[in-house]
């Protein structure tokens, strides 16, 4: 049994709320830039609170590549900061009018942007994220309750202190970030209940996690479930772009979510494109599946199964499948893709433009890889993971999907006449 | 029990949501105007149904309001044809870029604008919500299921099935609107539970209504839970101004969820504004309910209860307060508002900015009436409802609200180095 209160932890994080959203974006940055000082000051004690849950999990004998993501170093923390200074640099979401228009009757109407008020962010190992998140968090306005793996449990709580800790030496509430300070599941389950004082739940991590928040939760949540991410060579394509388009979302970073794992080569195309194309995978160690035309095209190809379409394998895995037509691939695509990028690879700008159109993901793309599917890349900043919902935030979520928008309205002492 | 399948016909409308998300303008506007002559052609038909339904009403002892909103006529029909001719004059959401930019390496990075898929609604008694949900979910791109009350039954099967009908002979399919035909809550709960099949609902009437719809959903849902709206009128401010914006917000359709409940009065207007207001008010035939220092201003008001503070009366009945200060105002505004529409009446600057920026709520009026919070007032067309949530829709919801926007990138062979 947990003693730990996150009622009480969530209710500072709303009052904490409140004097956030009308902080200046001023004193916003000073507190990302006392925080970033904050980090590189504290770094013995973060990395003696680091070495701890290293040690534990060594003890335990989590895998290295789990020992490795947990591991912080003096450059890894010096990344956090850099991180931190980095959002200070950006723009200001909140306040933001994105257009006022004015009605017949003199009223004028806009859209103003605001924040949505408390955050929790539920992730695995990562240290990173703590001050990601929370940086993030306070720029937008929003208080956040950051809730990391039990695995980096005083690594978080270190940072999280320290964060804290800067941010009230400015001038702003102590209680704008927190990070829990237990590893029992029920506090977990008790802030996933918390509605009306947590106002969205962002889980980060595999997919069981996610699957877990978003069923145990009262509270709306963004996510991304997985990455199925697709490239669709096209006939007519430039094939030395699609082997490099293709090869880089496969093979440049095989265990993200925006990594490629079913290929679709137009039939015109695949009989020129695939041999070469395989035998380059092939080198960098990619173990390829296909489907019978693709076996028929490429010796030594493992069939490719129902299940293989489905399956997200972060891994140096690929499967191939030959389309007769643009149509066939965008059904493909509509059946088992998961909504997170999807790429086209084509010279024919009427496809480029229904591909845009009738794709439905949170990224599509004309002629680059699917990689890029990531905020910083795409000029918005760090960001807060992906979502592959269509409810406010679809694909990367930076800063202003951190935000919602409110309308203003400027009268002159307008009245209504419903019978006017 | 009911063996009434609506899996099958949210499937139907899944499959229809692909075909309308792809559909032109063009092709959704003739839809639009087939739909509203379908009604006008089909009148009888319809006011046949609605007899049906207003007999049974009758027969049930329903009060004689609610009956007059299950009533069509006529012109209530006419109305309803003239809505979906206003829809289809309306911009198309779908498809628009709202922007694009282009990165350091050529990338060119921007977000399309496309509709969320399938859409249930969820109302009470009035059929004309029958067809302007229809409309605008048409419109924007989206299949929808219609769950209107038990008691207007008769009279949205009939008009459902000529809007669908008249939807099918443009070409697009009958499977874009369907109203459910039964009563039985066993199908509504069934509803709520098809996650993935539709991905929206939007529940339209009663507090009871929508708390039931949100417990019971497993699908995203958003909602007003209700309107307990306030007008504040500062120290400083013009009095004859404040009278009529606060006479309109109370008096000129007490029943809505925009209309005042609650007014605020700064103390060193009060002594000004309040005996004159009131008596307008009691001439309106409004009961008037006062903390201490309003029944010290004003003879025979009687005391406000805490509870006061917090109830919609939805009714010609008025809560005042006099506050001391702009922040008592917006701290009665933060613990009592739901966070529809609030207004202030101020000649100062400054606090209209605070007000604006600071006060949480879908819609924040300067010197104007909280009643003009509505879609169409704002100049938005037609609302489906109005959001007091912050994901995704706050505010009243048009067209733009059942839509989301994805991320759509032109590249020239890009590929990413995540080592650069």
């Amino acid at each position: 049994m947990s003693s730990f209160d996150i009622r009480a932890m969530a209710r500072a994080a709303r009052a904490a709320s409140h004097v956030l959203a009308g902080a200046t974006g001023e004193k916003k940055n000073a507190a990302l830039r006392a925080m970033a000082t904050g980090l590189l000051d504290s770094r013995e004690r973060i990395l003696l609170a680091n070495a701890e849950d290293v040690a534990a999990a060594k003890s335990e004998a989590c895998p290295p590549a789990f020992v490795d993501r947990l591991t912080l170093t003096v450059p890894r923390i010096e990344g956090m900061a850099r991180g931190l200074r980095q959002i200070a640099e950006l723009p200001d979401p909140v306040g933001e009018i994105t257009g006022m228009w004015r009605r017949p009757n003199g009223l004028t109407v806009g859209r103003m942007r605001v924040p949505l008020g408390v955050i929790g962010i539920i992730y695995e190992s990562r240290p990173n994220v703590t001050a990601d998140a929370a940086g993030l968090c306070l720029k937008s306005g929003n208080a956040v309750i950051l809730r990391g793996g039990r695995e980096a449990l005083r690594s978080n709580q270190a940072i999280a202190a320290v964060l804290a800790a800067s941010v009230a030496s400015v001038g702003l509430p102590e209680a704008s970030l927190a990070a829990v300070p237990t590893p029992d599941r029920a506090v977990v389950k008790e802030m996933l209940g918390l509605h009306g004082l947590i106002d969205l739940i962002i889980p980060r991590g595999g997919e069981e996690l996610i699957r877990a928040v978003r069923e145990g939760s009262h509270i709306p949540v963004i996510a991304h479930d997985k990455g199925l991410c697709h490239t669709y060579v096209d006939a007519g394509a430039d094939l030395a772009m699609a082997a490099e388009i293709a090869y880089n979302a496969k093979v440049e970073r095989p265990g993200v979510c925006n990594a490629m794992e079913t290929l679709l080569v137009h039939a015109e195309v695949a009989a020129a494109f695939l041999p070469g194309f395989v035998a380059r995978l092939r080198q960098a160690g990619v173990q390829v599946r296909g489907c019978p035309k693709t076996q028929a095209l490429v010796p030594g190809i493992r069939p490719a199964s129902e299940e293989d379409w489905d399956t997200e394998y972060l891994d140096l895995i690929l499967s191939i499948r030959v389309v007769d037509s643009f149509e066939e691939a965008l059904a493909h695509i509509a059946r088992h893709g998961s909504g997170l990028a999807e790429a086209i690879v084509t010279a024919d700008h009427g496809r480029a433009m229904r591909f845009l159109r009738e794709v439905d993901a949170g990224a599509v793309f004309v002629n680059a890889s699917t990689r890029f599917t990531d905020g910083y890349e795409f000029g918005m900043g760090a960001e807060m993971g992906i979502s592959t919902q269509k409810l406010h935030a679809r694909g990367p979520m930076g800063l202003t999907e951190l935000t919602c928008q409110k309308f203003v309205v400027l009268g002159e002492g307008q009245v209504r006449d419903s019978r006017a």
